[in-house]
């Protein structure tokens, strides 16, 4: 496999674009890719989305966007994993370039949730879930994660107030991230006393449904001496796995085997250690998702996670800076996107161009991306040459 | 990139198959493929799907399918590209094995569609066109068909009769065909006196909707000694291309250009000649398609497709066999598993296994596999060893 490297990376301001189309907004965050690259082509093309089917009646998606990229005949792929279907995307063009079919590819990923038709947006994002065995009883994704946080708790003595504070933490860092959908701090009490929307998570314990897309130009590692914009960040590592969608098919709600399996790969091939990643970035769609992930992937003990985030050692200058970009919960969750997203907070970080949320000598950074409750994730390891 | 031979294949009888689900159908298709591989694991799959989230409720397939089969933890990635959903799981699958990623990979491909809810089938498969431009303002695909039958019409001169012949070819090789959906034979005046769909097109120039899955298990090449129930049959060229998927953007209604560009590259990895094509699958959603497409992928000069069938050159014994299948048209089209079926016929008849339909020393056959109306094509090019 020919080793693969970032040259470019794009997004726009996430938010409710109620005056883009989901077109446009892709067109938007692939064209800043493309002008940070460098590059005046692309030999191919794919796509996360998760439901332009049920978000926006539109399939082929991959196809329009070409077009409308002015790409016009290059291979372009959708491919979906839910809420990862944008680290799929990105994995997906890590495999065309890694295998030497194309040489400059890009990984996008695009949503456009706040303007459904049909049955709305819970109804969307439920099709994650098992519809035959999950949805069709009544569970959508709030309530899934609130069964998790209270197993969660019941465990390992969780509290309400550590999941409070992964959402003051993630608010903290996306006040400082301009593209953020909800660029605001927060405080523990703000929290705890919004509305309830599944015991025992409020709304502010929830990512929110958002419109953006988010694109990266991968190309082989031995052409990037000809793009050189940027220093050069090399995708090293790229783990995928699956688990039940059906929470009930599990044997321990409080944990997410697909996550673990999925980084495991992804060190090994990267071949390095937990110990040698200085950031990452991970599915916090709700904030006991971000605790949950943080001891799957084996940054603490099972159980530690919440008085992990309580001490601050996920905060920039922490032990492990978690969702520095704000994570899903401040940044924003256009589902088909986000994977990719993470992509770029790596990317920007190992480039030392984060900004006021720059982590300190920053060389390898990991993101986690993950499907419903935890049915998929993919994780990537990168690092800076 | 390493080569990648078809060790396995599997599909189940189509048709409505009301007492189903698609998890069920697909997993039938799947155990079929690896019985017929002989091989006791998979390291991946890849699942082409165009619209479950419309037909059925559910994303997030690719996860469900893995673990209903009872795969468990291993990367399953779903791909979309309309009505090539299947070609493009195919050509994911030859991608990842190519790359050295994984050893043993399943393509599958599944669309449960008799028993929609929600808007309808005809809405659904409506996804696969322009939403902004062409459905919005009433277009379904019938009508955009019937558009580049009459531009062919207009053009060349094809006539009815011609687009009648291509039904009556392909219901007389799906009656040889034991898991088609329609195997029955028909005549040109029952094609012809056939209820109007959009004029030109009748009842029986359009596919059917069809619940039905297909797999195929693709192999590193210097892996398949262990694997020797059948010749072996390599994947030697993979063509994919697109084009804009609205219609009125196209300087020629009938014309596809991603077919002749995906044709033309699939062709050169191969290292072969069109004359070197022995049979060829092609997607006949209309019979119009199935002419245009011949034209398209250069079998037959512009305006000369009507001509060549109406004379029997595409038959079973004819100058170029196309369809031997029975194609969508009699075998029937569950579009996200279509692709993958072309590849099935397309290996038996070079393993010399295709029965009463068997085209005399198969040695080099071809898959054309299309989104839409052409806004996307997946060519694939198969040779026995």
């Amino acid at each position: 496999m020919r080793d693969v490297a970032i040259i470019g990376v794009g997004m726009n301001k996430w938010g409710e674009l109620w005056e883009k189309s989901l077109r446009d907004i892709f067109t938007e965050a692939a064209l800043k890719a493309i002008d940070d690259a460098g590059v005046d082509h692309i030999d191919a093309m794919y796509v996360g989305c998760m439901t332009s089917g049920l978000f926006i009646g539109q399939e082929h998606l991959a196809s329009l966007l070409s077009d409308h990229l002015g790409q016009g005949p290059i291979p372009a792929a959708r491919v979906e994993s839910a809420c990862c279907s944008g680290g799929l995307a990105v994995r997906s063009a890590f495999i065309d370039v890694a295998s030497g079919m194309n040489d400059i590819v890009l990984a996008g990923g695009v949503e456009k949730m706040t303007d459904v038709s049909g049955d709305g947006a819970t109804y969307a994002l439920a099709t994650a879930a098992d519809q035959e065995y999950e949805v069709y009883h009544g569970a959508t994704f709030p309530g899934l994660y609130a069964l998790m946080a209270r197993a969660h708790m019941e465990k390992y003595g969780t509290t309400r107030k550590q999941l409070a504070e992964v959402a003051v933490k993630n608010h903290s860092n996306g006040s400082k991230n301009p593209l953020a959908q909800f660029p605001f701090e927060t405080t523990v009490d703000a929290v705890l006393n919004s509305v309830m929307v599944a015991d025992p998570l409020t709304l502010m314990d929830c990512s929110p449904i958002t419109d953006g897309a988010a694109a990266v130009i991968l190309c082989a590692a031995d052409k990037v001496k000809n793009y050189r914009n940027h220093p050069a960040v090399r995708i090293i590592g790229s783990g995928h796995a699956t688990d039940t969608i059906a929470l009930h098919s599990r044997s321990d709600l409080a944990y997410l085997k697909s996550t673990e399996k999925a980084a495991a790969k992804a060190l090994k091939m990267a071949n390095k250690k937990l110990s040698d990643v200085n950031l990452c970035e991970v599915h916090d769609c709700f904030t006991i998702a971000e605790i949950i992930v943080s001891e799957s992937l084996g940054f603490f003990e099972r159980g530690q996670g919440g008085p992990a985030v309580e001490a601050g050692e996920t905060r920039i200058g922490g032990a492990i800076p978690i969702n520095t970009s704000g994570g899903l919960k401040s940044k924003g969750h256009p589902v088909g996107a986000t994977g990719v997203a993470q992509v770029i907070e790596a990317t920007l970080q190992l480039r030392g161009e984060a900004g006021k949320r720059q982590v300190k000598e920053a060389r390898v950074a990991m993101t986690q991306n993950m499907g419903g409750s935890g049915g998929s994730t993919l994780v990537h390891v990168m690092e800076v040459i």
